[in-house]
């Protein structure tokens, strides 16, 4: 696939409906891109993929490498090859203030996709992991009312994520949507808020061609309702509402 | 692309808020697809593409072989590199009964794509072709409420079409949309209603990749609203309702 294209296997309205007992192998989703995020097999932890290498991001706050792309699956995930078009070095207050920041960087790209990376130090950082179904077909907002949430102080990483436009929603996440990875690699997850420390480098690129792979073969996702649920994807993505606990 | 593939330019929201001053050339599109649908610039016609070839069936009745793809754009349209993996003869008594045929011919499809043909002899059939819009960004709604109709008896010719999961709408058009042209390829348009004299030959493929292009450095659709208005886009789909007369 070309830079700067997204390409995504399934939707987020079937993690949404809890199809998360199959997928595809994650070396095929690195044929597609370099960068990313996604989940595992029955919604267990968070998926970041930087600079190609693929890391679980688990609900007791392991982080685990991937090294055999082959032999994992994920059932939800969205990467892109990414080359920044704009780099800059500013501070970020928070989430809404880099949704500023990007709006100000990109003023034409309201119905177009972004892909977002930091590095840097975060002097406030609160991310979540989702452990897990309890058993299949459970729906994400109910996995994540059950999300380990940590909270870390001069924390250094990397953050990766998308913001998809709101015609999107449904089949992916509306807005900023960023995972966390340390350093260290040994930390990380879905990020619920956060505040840099000083600078950090913000790397960004506009992207205008969509692609998605379904899931073939799937019961789960032929019977699946696949109706938009946007106060659940909107619960899941800031992490609380909806029978999720802030 | 690969057969059987999604390829769609702009989405179908982006007709209904008018945005149709600029485009893609017809020949990037047939890069992508040997059949599909779509309209041109200013949504001057309604627009068939069948093995390989694209028509423009205009709003007087008239249509126009494009002898030069590369040289006529067009603001929105959905192809595919045709293989059927399913043909049969069928006698079709109406848009609803196509819809029950194919849903019983791909059980499993509710939540993917399909490519639909038809070849044969049609008893009635009834069609419109949108005329155009009197002024830039003039939203689909509107221009359709201009729409000329036309009702044939024992037409031959050839449908072509889609069906996109619900989850798609306002990406595209949710359900069954078909084009149609006539053997001599002198009359043609957006099937209202149709009814087959005996058999015709059905054939189908389920498709699991969709793509996406969106259009760049365009102001109209940067700046476009995009949300999902169903009852538009079901409106201008069965050509009437909201301000389209019957």
């Amino acid at each position: 696939m070309a830079e700067n294209e997204v390409f995504q296997y399934s939707l987020i309205s079937a993690l949404i409906d809890g199809v998360a007992s199959h997928g595809t192998p994650i070396s095929r989703i690195l044929a597609h891109g370099d960068h990313g995020l996604g989940t595992f097999r029955n919604m267990v932890g968070e998926m970041i993929v930087v600079d190609g290498e693929v890391y679980q991001m688990k609900g007791d706050g392991t982080v685990v490498h991937i090294s055999d792309p082959a032999a994992t699956v994920t059932p939800f995930a969205t990467v892109t090859r990414f080359r920044p078009t704009t780099t800059t070095r500013t501070a970020v207050s928070s989430k809404e203030d880099l949704q500023a920041i990007l709006t100000s960087l990109f003023p034409s790209a309201k119905n177009h996709f972004l892909a977002i990376r930091m590095d840097g130090a975060f002097r406030n950082i609160k991310f979540r992991t989702a452990g897990g179904q309890c058993f299949p077909r459970e729906g994400m907002v109910d996995v994540c009312s059950r999300q380990s949430t940590y909270s870390f102080s001069r924390e250094e990483g990397s953050m990766f994520g998308f913001r998809c436009p709101q015609y999107a929603m449904g089949i992916n996440v509306a807005g900023d949507h960023l995972h966390f990875i340390s350093k260290d690699r040994q930390r990380g997850g879905h990020i619920l808020a956060f505040e840099t420390e000083g600078e950090v480098v913000l790397s960004a690129a506009q992207m205008s061609n969509f692609h998605m792979e379904l899931p073939t073969d799937d019961e789960e996702f032929n019977e699946a309702a696949l109706v938009k649920d946007e106060e659940g994807i909107h619960a899941v993505e800031i992490g609380h509402g909806r029978g999720i606990p802030k």
